[in-house]
């Protein structure tokens, strides 16, 4: 029996941040899809990720009529701390760049928009099994699957968006010689600990110390989240509570007494990560958006953000495309979805190497990032380029009046 | 026989910029001093080396009375040119910071140093042979050498300036317990040509390239200063004219049809670099300036320009310690000299992995560098930085009008 056949403009695998963000902004110029998750919504929603939204992700939640929530619920943040020979540098983003950031968790992202996808009679399934994508190159790809019910489906659309992660099935059905990916691993990785708690910090506080980089942000009033960097191997059953917590306060003491309030470790984890571009983000009929196209490390904050982007910029792409009949119009995603993606790779990259102790790192190494701190700290050009890329909001450059720079002489041969 | 004893405040090894600064500046406060070199005058003077002065470096030559030649024959240059993926990005400082840096050789700042020495009855002995310093540690210092007559001398001073370049026996002289060296190489070198032809752009051209780095730099209407980047190992002799024209118009090539002038290749020579820092730059009463602490890659070009500083602090805490009749003011050079001088290491590091293609370096590498240029270029704030880097005039960050950044909470413990 052939499965049960549904037809949509878009058919989009994933339901996390980019694939529901896509459908919502489609839904929004009457461009109907649907979309499809292996995961239950309790599943995704379960899931504790990245919790810094861009000033622009968070206007795009609520301009978009996502949510509002956000601006309620969600706590602005005017600047991050740098930490470093044990005194806290403050970077202001307000007064640097006139944005904040906000704190509000991957999770309630993923719930606005599930429940605005609901609300707006969105075409959703969750749960599904043995997904599969198909005929791409072609002007009907397909997404094959088992829906929650245990029914065959195929879905025919005109355009795919594969949007369901790292390690989903979308990326992996482009075949290798249509496809280039830019990869850097990174030595270390993040321990990253849950504690109930009431908070050490009201921003985040980014900490550069001889034992390694250390990160402390909030959640609640009760709830905090910190970090740690370890080893990529390191074993969370080897830290007991004891041995977290003096770690966290060896890392983050200092002459001005600064130190963490304590309480019990609720969740920890060894997140690895690295830097990874697939290039083009496209095959045929099929655009892929978030971590199916690329993920960054978490030092930046830049994961989810360049999520919501790509559902944006792919939006925007296929609205032009189904309006004009042309699907040419599908051309203009890849280039501006990877301006935005290298810098923010470049960014992430840059945060990192700044903050954590690189393993094989020389005496000169430790020092020079120590000049590099005190530099960025001490300059409001290095503050302001370093808010420019943790809010996403870039001034741009000024124009040089007329092009001196080079005399352009012919070739005199 | 004991050699012929001479007596003096400041005893300087080494007649390069930084010997000849301090001398100069020691003697604008009535501070005597002898300086000595093993080399002759015409052979520090025939040495090719840098050419870009901060415009404090320049300053400091007019206003202290060395000379004011440098505003008269110097070349301001308001900008560096940045090129990539073959377009041409041009940096004003002038806009960006308010300041100019100025084209003029090492050999012309040697030039009026060495002349304004002999000009005010400075005690300059070029051309000395078998020099070494003696009982730093005490609160007579002295230099042993033979002069250029042949006949042995002796210097002794209350205090030793270390000013002989980073292969010279001042450094050597310090015990290795009392002395760190932080030393970061780099798996390539410059190849530097002298070339008869007239200039292919008004200013610097800082050019990255799939092929490598290399640089287009002007002295007059006729001679130029082009580099490219190479391995360490390369033998200047298996470049002839033809394959340096080539290797270097295919570095600069590009959609705009930029190219260099040609023409005959005077000098041909293999540059290579490290950064290092020796810490403190001090033993006793010896104080080291110049590349005798220090060297930075030549990408940033810093090194003369912080020998110059190196100069003015140290003859700063010189003044105030022979004032004072109270050699813990010496104290103070360390501290302001190693500030200065890892925020130079940092811009000299991170201008040199900016531009060159490193050995290893995955197409991630290639793709995050260009992602570095293109926000660089985008951003005021990145330029400006960059400008402040170069230029040396840092715009200080605001202070935050009060500390928010994190509540400090006492130890639960």
């Amino acid at each position: 029996m052939s499965p049960a056949l549904t037809r949509t403009t878009v058919g989009i695998v994933g339901a996390g941040p980019a694939g529901l963000m896509a459908s919502h902004l489609l839904a929004r110029v009457g461009i109907d899809s649907v979309v499809v998750d292996h995961r239950t919504r309790a599943e995704i929603g379960g899931t504790q990720r990245a919790g810094i939204l861009e000033a622009d992700s968070a206007r795009l939640l609520a301009d978009s009529g996502v949510s509002d929530r956000v601006r309620r619920e969600g706590r602005p943040h005017a600047g991050i701390t740098l930490r470093f020979g044990g005194e806290n540098h403050r970077v202001d983003f307000q007064a640097l760049v006139g944005e904040n950031v906000w704190l509000y968790p991957q999770t309630d992202v993923f719930t606005d928009l599930a429940d605005a996808r609901e609300r707006d009679g969105g075409d959703v399934r969750y749960g599904v099994t043995g997904t599969r994508v198909t005929d791409l190159a072609t002007d009907r790809p397909g997404i094959l699957f088992t829906d929650a019910e245990g029914v065959a489906r195929e879905v025919r659309c005109a355009v795919l968006v594969g949007a369901d992660g790292s390690r989903g099935v979308c990326r992996a059905a482009v075949p290798e010689a249509a496809r280039t990916h830019f990869l850097r691993a990174y030595p270390f990785a993040w321990f990253g600990v849950l504690v109930h708690a009431p908070p050490s910090a009201g921003e985040l506080v980014y900490t550069h110390s001889p034992r390694g980089f250390a990160l402390v942000s909030r959640r609640t009033e009760s709830v905090q989240r910190l970090y740690f960097q370890c080893d990529p191997d390191e074993d969370p059953a080897d830290w007991p509570d004891d041995r977290i917590w003096a770690e966290l306060q060896a890392r983050v003491r200092g002459a001005d007494g600064f130190a963490l309030a304590e309480g019990p470790v609720l969740d920890r984890s060894v997140l690895r990560f690295r830097s990874f571009v697939c290039e083009p983000p496209r095959y045929g009929r099929m655009l892929l958006a978030g971590d199916a196209a690329h993920t960054v490390p978490p030092t930046g904050a830049k994961g989810l953000n360049l999520a919501l982007t790509d559902a944006r910029l792919l939006a925007e792409a296929v609205e032009r495309a189904v309006t004009a009949r042309d699907f040419r119009h599908l051309d203009t995603y890849g280039p501006r979805a990877l301006r935005r993606t290298w810098r923010a790779q470049h960014f992430s990259y840059w945060m990192t190497n700044l903050l954590h102790r690189l393993p094989g790192a020389t005496a000169f190494d430790e020092r020079r990032q120590l000049g590099e701190l005190a530099s960025l700290v001490c300059s409001t050009a290095a503050s302001t380029h370093l808010a420019e890329g943790y809010t996403g909001r870039v001034v741009p450059a000024r124009r040089p009046r007329k092009p001196r720079a080079t005399r352009e002489r012919p070739d005199p041969r």
